[in-house]
């Protein structure tokens, strides 16, 4: 970052030292040793100096379910036969490519060419990259001050692509949308984050989340020192939301002094939605982060924007927050950390206080700014890639439908498993009845019930579930989250392998 | 970001909504029309109902000094005559390529063959990349789990690529550096805050800051609702840090029972540093991001690290932790918003916690990640960019240098101006004593001396530099912020148009 004093790096530290030598040795000898370094005091930061909010925060997608598989892979690539399994089948996290996923070619020509503009420049350039990658970095180029995509740009993001960006949501909803209410973030994380940040104020602070919820919100709730206040999905129909369910969490917080901020959601029952936050005067976080991904042809995505103008309600009705990511759809550019969030409805000083949070950080990376535009402006009919850009794209969502279905009928066919339809995002959250003796074992080994069978079906078959506390569920029951990420071909193991797991669980613990 | 129940997206919204047309109106025809949108309650959020940390959070380097030129360059575009300058001359951010400076060729080249693998693969790629960045990029993408630089990394960043950072520090200091000891950032500015984030509990908890000082440290302790300690740094010795002076502040701050966790600086007389660090316990935050930017031949960088292990202090005798930024240095990458914090000293369970916050936000960009590992370990003699790559850096370190003199020179000839000699980073901070009048017109303008000044030549001359009250200065002395980074061709018109400006101020305000 910047630092405003014109430093004298090290003048007064050794004369002698200003040769370029990096051997320690010569290093120390001409160096007055300072008292013997005895540590007498105890170090200046343990854990019961640090912040307990940081303490307090819990992240069940990362941590041990990631470490304990990524230990297990070395010990079978140190020695093949360590374990019962050649393999881990990752289905923990949202992160597509990290499972042979290929990125959407269009997408890739563009982030190269903008990362090395002299390309532009060379004959060899229009025979290795598409015509309209070309014509489309070139755009881009122009829309950034300078051509610098190594400059910070707009603490917002880069203007002309947040116009891109406008453009699309405009396209998508049939409202317009102004390119000075677009964020962009490094990924929606930190949009999220910037959020809490604004709207809690203490402990009192309350934002409604569903359960299960993905738990970055529960952490930034935790961070940020406020209270979630949940609201159970109910799973016998499919995750619905029932208004009646908000309404009595809602005054449950309030009758414990909670001054209830914010409902974060996905779409469910929207227009009842609205106009519950509209009532209520809560702040919508729409999580719109997987808008493309739909694999049922009766479903189509509506954002919140779309249905609160629709219903009419306008800039000042309603306070409206849009998260959107480059790492979910058919993109799942997880790596690149592109995202933006669309605030509508606040007032021009409390913008002015959001500004002042973006900016902070200076910008979001460039990549991941030209990313978002491009997520929201892809090749269009007659484009020279529009053909592989739709090949890639249906290619990936097909996949990801099929995946879904033969991942949801296998847990189906589960002694004591339901699953829902997955009709959206990437994931499956199938529900586990566990034998009383399956839990009274988890509770010797002092781990939840969920924790308990996902780690037994870690080390016996090397799959990765993520266990459904980390995510929240209705107390006495028990589920696992798994993605419809591995690649087709890893399915079947997984299938199989599960399977077979789950019928020596049963056996195991039947009463 | 990931949401863990399957959606419906929209399904209970409107059975007849399943065409996706994009129409409003045939849209809301198809929809029931909730009651009307009549505003009765107050908004949810006004600046009276935010988090007050985030109020109290100022930071001087964005905001009107940064949107006020913007608009006189709309201006400008729109009405060349609009007003006395045909240009705006921006001497206030840290944005090498912003202003017209060049990204290092090697960098690009290992960049774009990195987002676009695919070139790999083909032999035109061989006319248009170096040997060497080709062969960086195999490296590099073997060093990536799949090869996927779109999949979310490990959250301290790719294990190769803190490897290839590990092995650049222990070349630059002479000392070990464990890759499980760096954390890659979206920039510098993250890890200060994650670092204030871990260290603050509450506004009894004080950081020492220098003054003047940067404003991202006295944004973030705001922001995480502590109290920022000050120390003098002394100008008459051209920014010189005395230990007593430290003390002094430190007793000072204790005595109103403040618990002073950290010290914040850059380098100066390090030895006296780390040793008051480690008798009084304090967190020794190191901002090493200007380790390239060294203009003066005797002197040379010295990490606080190599400065601490030199004295026989080791891991557990001092809490270590050191930035770096792609965004500084001859690079000056500013929009890839890459960078690393070096943890040491921290107890395993502290850095758990550590771990945790840095997968709150999953992971750094990976382009970000493999810059960072690009700029400690660029090329090596022999390799074939070495040649462009050493001609390009020393263009520009050494173009920086003249500019930085040619600035120091004119500031000394103001009437009423004193300016330090800049020996290392990217500004100078002049000292100028305003004559009463002005003082007076400035408070009557309800602004600070030096942000009247600032003003009137931004307005005047199309200058941009940022008052110094923006960071922090001993009572009753003004300043202002000069970067050094307007491209050399441009030097003269800046000092031409700021000695005609300041000659006919000071005959403005003259008693």
């Amino acid at each position: 970052m910047d630092f405003i004093k014109s430093q004298t790096v090290g003048a007064k530290f050794q004369p002698s030292l200003t040769s370029s030598s990096h051997s320690p040795y010569r290093f120390l000898s001409s160096t007055t040793v300072a008292d013997s370094p005895s540590s007498t005091m105890a170090p200046p930061v343990t854990v019961n100096s640090i912040n307990p909010k940081v303490i307090e925060c819990e992240y069940a997608v990362r941590g041990e379910i990631v470490i304990l598989p990524q230990k297990l892979q070395e010990e079978i690539k140190a020695k093949p036969a360590a374990h019962p399994f050649e393999e881990i089948l990752y289905c923990n996290i949202g992160n597509p490519q990290s499972l042979g996923q290929q990125p959407i070619t269009f997408f890739r020509e563009v982030l190269a060419l903008c990362d090395h503009p002299s390309l532009l420049d060379r004959s060899e350039t229009h025979v290795l990259f598409s015509k309209d990658s070309i014509q489309r970095a070139w755009k881009i180029l122009d829309q950034i001050p300078g051509r610098a995509t190594g400059a910070y740009s707009h603490s917002q993001g880069v203007k002309g692509l947040r116009d891109a960006i406008a453009a699309g949501i405009e396209a998508r909803d049939g409202f317009p949308a102004d390119p000075n209410d677009i964020f962009l973030t490094d990924g929606a994380s930190p949009a999220v984050h910037m959020m809490m940040q604004l709207l809690i104020r203490s402990e009192n602070d309350g934002i409604l989340c569903p359960i299960p919820q993905y738990p970055l919100y529960s952490a930034s709730i935790a961070l940020h020192g406020g209270t979630l206040v949940p609201y159970y999905l109910d799973e016998a129909t499919g995750w619905d939301l029932e208004v009646s369910e908000l309404k009595k969490q809602l005054e449950a917080a309030k009758s414990k002094g909670i001054d209830v901020r914010a409902l974060v959601l996905a779409e469910e029952n929207q227009m009842e939605i609205v106009k519950f936050c509209k009532e209520e005067g809560l702040v919508l976080l729409a999580d719109e982060v997987y808008q493309e991904n739909v694999y049922v042809p009766e479903k189509k995505f509506h954002s919140f924007k779309k249905v609160s103008r629709s219903m009419g309600y306008g800039e000042k009705d309603i306070h409206l927050v849009s998260f959107q990511s480059v790492s979910k759809g058919y993109y799942g550019e997880c790596g690149k950390r592109g995202g933006y969030m669309e605030i509508t409805g606040f007032g021009a000083d409390v913008r002015e206080h959001i500004y002042k949070l973006a900016s902070v950080n200076l910008c979001s990376n460039i990549s991941g700014q030209i990313l978002a535009s491009l997520v929201m402006s892809p090749p269009k009919v007659g484009d020279e890639s529009f053909e592989l850009y739709s090949a890639e794209r249906d290619g990936i969502l097909s996949s990801l439908a099929r995946r879904a279905k033969t991942l949801e009928d296998a847990f189906n066919k589960l002694e004591g498993v339901t699953c829902n339809k997955a009709e959206g995002a990437m994931y499956l959250f199938p529900r586990i009845n566990l034998p009383a003796k399956a839990i009274k074992a988890a509770g010797e080994a002092r781990t939840a019930p969920d924790a308990f069978y996902c780690r037994r079906l870690l080390t016996e078959t090397g799959i990765v579930f993520v266990p459904g506390s980390g995510f929240g569920q209705v107390p006495g029951t028990w589920h696992f989250r798994c993605t419809i990420l591995p690649q087709e071909e890893k399915i079947p193991a997984v299938v199989t392998r599960l399977t077979d797991f789950h019928k020596l669980f049963m056996n195991e613990f039947r009463e």
